[in-house]
């Protein structure tokens, strides 16, 4: 096909995606090394770079190749190569091209403006000095929602567009299902004293605890010669090619489970993107197919691996030798058991495993109350609280605490940016039972430091094929059946009755 | 002006920039911490945005906003920001737009492929195989001047790239005149026995060696807050703003000269572009106004403050802190001695600062009879190691250290890139002179550990005009006079006959 619709198209859309890359290397570089002095030019540079791979995708050139395209490929199979790419170019170029440029102006003027102030307003707790801005934030996500035509919720496009299919009908049924399994559960181990746990509070060496996790992610298939990995302050996976995939993390000095924790998800995240076919390369589909399915991958490996009885019966020993001196009174056992400590708090990020997706279902609830009206931006604050106290179990002394805890409504579009992070732990758990369904022997291979088996299913299943097969499809695939959040439940309750014996 | 062509063209040229300096970070990182994967799809994506931003400067819309702009200033004052701005506009997108696209595409893939071939054939000493492509870089060398009309010697064009206003005609005498004086001067300092420098060679740990010379470039006055230091394989300084200019350095563990020299070096780039004024910022005129004016910048900190006795007296006390075994047994006096040994070698990067300028004038000689064609590319190898023995007194056993040394043929066209290091040290003596005749109180400072007065003259009279006084008219206003090789000279005569009497 030299002189096809379709190479013209590959070409052009080439561009994009390398743009992006070279405006998300403006990301990683303004969150790693950047000095001070270099922010105002770097919101410049980014926000061009952006409108430039924007301008490419939905130019009307690109509108009409499509068009061609999509004949010439019409005869090709549909779960082939040509016809994804074709279909996922149709999909991003009718979702843009939807948004008229002047509110993405609007908009990206009125996103930088909020977190600005709410960089301002966090720290002095001025829930207040957010409200107005929060109110033409949920006016102009619904005006965006409304952009891609009828749906049956107004959060569904919202939803789509980092997690395509799922919609409110879908999701609304699975978090209440599991907030009536977690609550009770989280409130029976709560009733528990808790496991040992003070030697990871002990001090250690920022340096040392990177190296170890580097060392460890590098174990379970994290390619350090396609990525690297780097100190920021929120950690994140990002990527510039699919030979270059870069992770970073955080810790601190006295908990030693944060920088574990941290970088382990974030490995989970590169390996998805460095186990993409590399047929893919400078196509759309050099993605993961969407936040959730992303999402299972880094929780995998935090939770199913990093904060198993498995892992640490053969991770405490590099550990031991990593930290003699902190770790002289401690046992693998004690150490998972620290591990997994649950101790509700207000702070998500902060989150054991166990509570971490009652603080989701906070957000998804009151995204979806707002969004409907339900709920109105005044009394977001007593909601938060008065959510939390029902759900989590536990009420912030402030609103810093509160409402302005995470970034996602102070810089985009209020909908859509949460539930993949629960989806994420519910696919883990259905991914996880496949894999050992047809690997009986990894939970042994893991306990003896080898997770290779693992690592080739997850890119055989998953990561290799990118975003040329959707999220439901691929679910269905990898999973033998739809979105279920059954195995989670019995994982999470297993789990915590081992670990919490009274709780049964 | 608001809604002037003027401020249009600002506009779209502040895109110009910014996409240049996106592009900036992109080699930055390539060159500190890209992983060894990155590199395809870097190159993709370097190509990609050089292109985007040649594509804006020379649009036809640029031309007619040019032409507008131009008379809109016609009555501002020659010397003001708007003439400049308009000035060196019409000069970069003449320069630019002269080139076919055809042909800056065949000579990007030319050079691609005579870079990659370089990066073989050096390491394996195999200079044949370079040579045929030698010859076609010559030739489009040749078409590359040939673009900008006509020209008094075919160098001038590509010399006015990087040294405006500079031609063979003027460059010619002065390098004859150096070399008149700086080989009889080598030679005689090559007779007498050398200081002792056995110590600068003992063991230094690179991290520390970096700390010692970013704690210095500090006190020179170079803002760690826009900018920032790193290792690298070949330092250079580079800019993102005016307020993200960065350094990088290298070293040795048993030569501790290199990374002092390096890192000197580049934070004279550095402050260079730290002190243009803030009004530039995103415009054409956000540069150093040529590679010459740049050079005597960064050999005034390394050369006439980095190997001076003043500067000695004064950092030898935080050296020996830094390195209280290896240096023991050594004072100030013969650091500074250690620090300015003459050894006449093959490698001109790693000349000293006396024997330096005979490997650029070996270039520039050699370059400018292979343009006039007097010099044939099959007799280059034989050419550069005869001219070696005449000037630098020396001779490679290889091609690898002879012809294949430096990049610079070897990725982009013959002609232009020397000139300016040695322009650098003759303007860098002239400035010098100009600095200390305002400011007698200069060298007291040094040796005190203060730079303030030297690093604000250089700001007030050089820096913070960037691109908007052209170099020659910079260099009369500066010196007080045209280019003149004279104190330069008179400096290094003076220097080495009183390091080394019996030369005298």
């Amino acid at each position: 096909m030299a002189e096809s619709a379709f190479e013209h198209l590959r070409a052009r859309l080439a561009d994009v995606v390398d743009i992006r890359g070279a405006e998300y290397l403006l990301k990683w570089d303004q969150s790693t090394y950047m000095p001070p002095g270099g922010a105002p030019a770097r919101a410049r540079q980014r926000a061009l770079l952006s409108q430039l791979a924007h301008e490419r995708l939905v130019d009307p050139e690109v509108g009409r190749l499509l068009e061609r395209a999509e004949r010439e490929v019409a005869d090709e199979p549909p779960d082939g190569f040509e016809a994804a790419f074709v279909r996922v170019a149709r999909r991003d170029f009718e979702r843009e091209a939807a948004i008229p440029p002047a509110f993405t102006r609007a908009f990206g003027a009125h996103t930088a403006a909020t977190y600005q102030t709410w960089t301002e307003a966090r720290p002095a707790d001025d829930v207040a000095r957010m409200l107005p801005l929060l109110e033409r934030t949920l006016d102009m996500s619904r005006t965006l929602a409304g952009f891609q035509g009828a749906a049956e919720h107004v959060a569904d496009p919202l939803i789509a567009r980092s997690d395509f299919g799922f919609t409110v009908a879908m999701l609304r049924p699975l978090f209440a299902r599991l907030r009536a399994t977690l609550v009770p559960l989280a409130r029976r181990v709560q009733a528990c004293e808790a496991p040992r746990d003070d030697f990871v509070r002990r001090t250690y060496a920022l340096d040392e605890q990177f190296a170890f996790a580097a060392a460890r992610v590098a174990e379970f298939g994290y390619d350090m010669r396609r990525g690297r990995l780097d100190p920021t302050h929120h950690p994140f996976a990002i990527e510039f090619s699919i030979d270059d995939v870069r992770i970073t993390t955080r810790g601190r000095r006295d908990y030693l489970v944060e920088a574990l924790a941290c970088t382990f998800h974030e490995s989970g995240h590169g390996m998805y993107h460095q186990g993409l076919d590399p047929r893919l390369e400078a196509t759309l589909l050099a993605d993961g197919t969407s936040a959730g399915v992303h999402e299972s991958q880094s929780r995998m490996w935090e939770n199913r691996i990093g904060r198993s009885r498995a892992f640490w019966s053969y991770a405490f020993g590099p550990l031991q030798d990593a930290f003699p001196d902190q770790l002289a009174d401690v046992d693998a056992e004690s150490f998972y058991r620290a591990m997994n400590v649950v101790r509700p708090g207000v702070i998500r990020t902060r989150a054991d495993e166990l509570t971490y997706d009652l603080h989701v279902i906070v957000r998804f609830e009151l995204e979806l109350e707002l969004l409907e009206g339900t709920l109105a931006v005044a009394d977001l604050s007593e909601a938060w609280h008065a959510r939390y106290e029902e759900v989590v179990g536990v009420r912030a002394d402030t609103d810093r605490d509160g409402v302005l805890q995470d970034v996602h409504w102070f810089a985009g579009p209020i909908g859509g940016a949460f539930q993949g992070y629960t989806l994420g732990n519910v696919l883990a758990a259905q991914f996880w039972d496949a894999a050992v369904g047809e690997h009986p022997e990894v939970p042994d291979d893991v306990a003896r430091g080898r997770f290779d088996t693992l690592t080739r299913w997850t890119r055989e299943r998953i990561h290799r094929h990118g975003r040329a097969i959707d999220p439901l499809a691929l679910i269905e695939q990898v999973a033998g059946g739809p979105l279920d959040t059954g195995p989670y439940e019995r994982y999470l309750r297993d789990k915590y009755e081992d670990l919490y014996p009274s709780a049964g």
